[in-house]
């Protein structure tokens, strides 16, 4: 049984703490075993029954890269359209994604359809596929980060016709477009909280029911 | 800008295979300050346009555990109802809930209609929601084994009746019902492989479209 001492627990608290959403990318390669070991750490989430209905798929096709693009910038479009006066503002000068620069597109699906785990546990919250596989990202997020390697979560997109693009089976679900590569710029502070959109928290709210 | 040498990828790769979903817990009480520790690193966990929309509830109350244990108990019944033969003998001896035993119950909801983010991100993927509150699960759960603290998500309840046990509000959608204690036992192969219901796929299925 591994042991973890009080340095690795504070290690992994920065780890946490400086983890960062990346939109801002250098435009060299990520090396193709760092990049292997990292689905391979992501295959050791948690999942719903076993089920492991983690689905990656990586996207080098430039076609298909740039249908990705389109798609963002079409609903980051309507979503800029929903805001106004300040916050449209503010919203136009953020940026959201690194998708033209990163040098990874990773794709990340779940089968609402998986034979392993023979339906254990999802019965009435079958939604825990799709978490398994959101368990599954942010393993590969921190595994990537410790590595030096930068994540960034892009949600402002058709998931449906990410799914066509990428032609996957009609079980496979959209759960996560991933960016990876090595990060022009290092920030403990989110890149919304820094450019005035939403600070964090002071804590989640904590309920106690009685 | 911390830095993450070797040996800490190396241990955060041990943690990571040998996490587990405990459900065989000593009954003596987590450490309130260690709790809350745990609670202040989930609250580090990425979200939707900074959302934050997790939210945390201890469960103490005698009268709503013993509700929780029934709902589970009946879920369980009609899962158990659905396979039959070898397959529906073997679900009858796994134990998929340490919940009599845990010495903490801590649900965890998703806002689905949070004032933080100002919707950023999740136009398209409302569901972006929940994986943050997913997100803050699996952060609280990492944190916590490194600690030699032990947690289990138990998923087959009925959500909207544990909701309304709790009497959360409206908006709140349950993602994650969590035991948590110390282990009776650690193992590095899932408690499901173990006991011969679903072994480890090699990896998950990556696809590269071309």
């Amino acid at each position: 049984m591994p042991q973890f001492d009080r340095s690795f627990c504070d290690s992994l608290a920065a780890l946490l703490a400086w983890r960062r959403d990346v939109r801002r990318f250098r435009r060299d390669p990520v090396d193709p075993a760092t990049f292997a070991r990292l689905l391979d750490l992501a295959s050791l989430a948690p999942s719903v029954g076993n089920a492991q209905p983690w689905r990656f798929v990586t996207v080098d096709d430039p076609a298909r890269r740039a249908a990705v693009i389109e798609n963002f910038e079409r609903c980051n479009h309507a979503a800029l359209g929903s805001y106004s006066g300040e916050r449209a503002a503010l919203y136009a000068q953020l940026k959201l994604a690194g998708l033209k620069e990163a040098p990874v597109h990773l794709a990340v699906f779940a089968d609402e359809d998986p034979a392993a785990g023979c339906g254990l546990g999802r019965a009435t919250m079958p939604e825990t596929l799709r978490y398994s596989a959101v368990l599954a990202v942010h393993t590969l997020w921190l595994a990537a980060r410790a590595e030096g390697i930068g994540v960034g979560w892009v949600s402002i997109l058709d998931p449906a016709d990410v799914a066509a693009v990428l032609e996957v089976p009609e079980t496979w679900a959209l759960v996560a477009y991933l960016c990876i590569g090595h990060p022009e710029e290092e920030h403990l502070d989110p890149e919304l909280e820094r450019h005035g959109w939403q600070a964090r928290e002071p804590r989640g709210t904590i309920a106690l029911a009685r």
